[in-house]
């Protein structure tokens, strides 16, 4: 008997309709004789609406209490998941993170998920009982609700997958899986069936928001195939109807680039003339770092005489105006021009095959240079390779590099 | 150092701002000295909410999962209200009915509370600590959310002033206390200062609904004192700006009635000619029962043969279909004729002093008498007297009563 976990998501699970939509899916894959756990979101906005209540009352609030609070709202989907599932004839049964129990830390509001206990559980499926697992959410060392933070509801889908031994973790979305690029700005945008986790890693953190990061870190550590894929539409004819996230290896056929990411979010800051002494470069990233503000991209260039640099790195668009005050205040920095710029934008190509493949970074610059696009800065790590252009260019650049890499053809296995 | 606990109903924490309100409320009590537990209610409209859901999903589901998933509101108001305070400077931690443990036995959705544990309460009362509880909920043994039923959070106050010894337990609501009668109807009516738990309850099941049955027979059961008041107002000048609710023995003055209580979810059922054998009551009322019909007040008149008698009773207005369902299949009543009547209302005077007063049912027969009102069913206890009436009859009824008893006027103490 195999054995699966299924996540809903908050517009997933929005409203009564929607959840007996979502509780259909369940009874279909335990008709296929799998084992099912469910891990359900709170009901679209529910969860924003309880932190503003937080935030009203106060910004600077108790994080244990803010906890206690915004973890509300799985409870009532997995009451009401649990409710739609029995209605429709399976036995099933809600978890609240204490219940089960689901230890984390104590980091509130952006828990780690320390164990799983999986006895009660497993006596259970055994039973042919369904579990509805409330996700975000967990039990710190001193008995108080923690929550998981942004997207803790994968993150507690993968867990649970990886807890007990599931072949497969399924994130039913909005969308039906992920894209070589964003279908609204490519058209010919091609539904992935296979993408390896380190490939979804850099497209989620480079801005494809399907899956959040942390949970397709966990996936890949502890090796929890993860699928990707709506809620809303019936598949047709597949046992895979969205995008499997896996190893490497389980993936036959590659192409060298397999998506096109790119990022608004960017701004990019230029130190002009900065003494080239060792050390500075801790002296401006270390007070960037305490304020906590993420640098992402970094260039330096030598200058001829060695005593002078141009230094230009990338940080969050909303961080700019933090950045400048903080490096306003450093010594080293009193006589270096500071240049800053918030209309960039981030774009790269992504492949597990350009590891065994050249000529990729060059194909990138041929067609952006084709399209007379300027590229300001350039970061590489062994699957991909971001460029940093002129924030008008972005689709225009994501036009040329899905074309020049023929991401719309299907490869023939 | 003496100890309450103040709770707080739905109106009372409908939004923010009236949190935030009873939070001061809250913080004058810390600064008077007192050691303070805070039980709290659902926002207001967020239990009815969480139970349509329920409903829509479907009309008879598992009241596990229903317990798991109504429960959720107060759980929000309780973290809301910790944040409240902390604001206020007042340390202040939240604790839901599984993290105390507040311990019920296993009748979900109308659970009974078994045990409350107070060590970890009694150790942060010791260090300053205010502990807000969400009411109306608890864990049964096998680790399930229970839910205390309509009014539960009145219940759950009592239960925890008992169990933590406090000196009072407050209760705040949208009105400023128990009145003699609905000033709505008398606007001369009278707020009490203080009034017997047996008063109480005789108001509270006959339609005063301020405070719920259940907790009144708690609060009765372990001697404590409750006190009725508004969130709303301001008290001025006194210690006792509500009404408290309290042993016959601490209240020295007494009027013989205190107060005019009345019902309109109120029908009559008469049966004429009934055969008059032994073990014919049992077999009108044992069906009634089954059905889960309670019958009110029984009237049986002895025929002057000995061999039919006329039997009257009543019931809840909205059971009356069914009860006439189930009298229609009686095999015992086949040649009877059933009437019925649901435009009546039961009208009761109340107090602890008719015990030792004689006359106080001829007051009431001859006040309704004057006004022309005739009198269909007449049931009485140790502490009051109620009558059955023409439902047209009972504003006028009810001010006949307040006069009859002069219940405007307050005893010189």
């Amino acid at each position: 008997m195999s054995r699966i976990v299924m996540k809903f998501g908050g517009t997933s699970v929005a409203g009564i309709p929607e959840i007996e939509n979502a509780a259909r899916k369940v009874v279909a894959e335990v008709a296929r004789g799998h084992q099912v756990a469910v891990v359900v979101s709170a009901m679209a906005g529910v969860t924003n609406q309880l932190v503003e209540y937080c935030a009203r009352i106060s910004p600077l609030h108790d994080v244990r209490e803010y906890d206690a609070v915004v973890s509300s709202g799985e409870n009532v989907t997995a009451g009401l998941m649990a409710l739609a599932l029995q209605k429709a004839g399976v036995s099933a049964r809600s978890w609240q993170g204490w219940q089960i129990p689901l230890r984390t830390d104590e980091v509130h509001s952006k828990a780690r998920i320390e164990a799983i206990e999986t006895d009660e559980l497993e006596k259970r499926f055994a039973g042919g009982e369904v579990a509805v697992i409330a996700g975000f959410q967990g039990i710190t060392p001193r008995n108080r609700i923690s929550t998981l933070g942004r997207g803790g509801s994968d993150t507690t889908a993968v867990a649970v997958a990886a807890a007990i031994k599931a072949q497969r973790c399924d994130i039913y979305t909005d969308v039906n899986g992920v894209y070589t690029t964003d279908p609204r700005i490519v058209p010919q945008a091609r539904k992935l069936e296979k993408i390896s986790y380190e490939e979804m890693l850099e497209m989620a953190s480079l801005g494809a928001k399907v899956l959040m990061t942390r949970s397709v870190e966990m996936a890949m550590k502890m090796n929890v195939p993860v699928q990707v894929l709506s809620t809303f539409e019936e598949p047709i004819g597949s046992d895979f109807p969205g995008t499997l996230v896996t190893r490497e290896e389980d993936i036959v056929e590659q192409h060298v680039v397999n998506g096109v990411a790119f990022s608004r979010d960017e701004a990019k800051v230029t130190l002009l003339d900065l003494p080239d002494t060792p050390g500075i470069a801790g002296q401006v990233f270390g007070p960037l770092s305490e304020a906590n503000i993420n640098v992402d991209m970094i260039v330096q260039n030598v200058s001829a005489d060695g005593k002078k640099t141009d230094m230009t790195f990338t940080i969050r668009r909303a961080d700019l105006p933090r950045a400048l005050g903080v490096l306003g205040k450093i010594e080293a920095l009193k006589k270096t021009e500071i240049r800053s710029d918030d209309k960039v934008a981030k774009v790269s190509v992504v492949g597990i095959g350009m590891q065994s493949h050249a000529g990729v970074a060059q194909t990138m610059f041929r067609a952006l240079g084709e399209k007379g696009i300027n590229i300001q800065v350039i970061s590489t790590s062994e699957i991909k390779i971001s460029v940093l252009i002129d924030e008008a260019y972005t689709e225009l650049a994501i036009r040329a590099l899905h074309a020049a890499y023929r991401l719309e053809e299907k490869l023939s296995a």
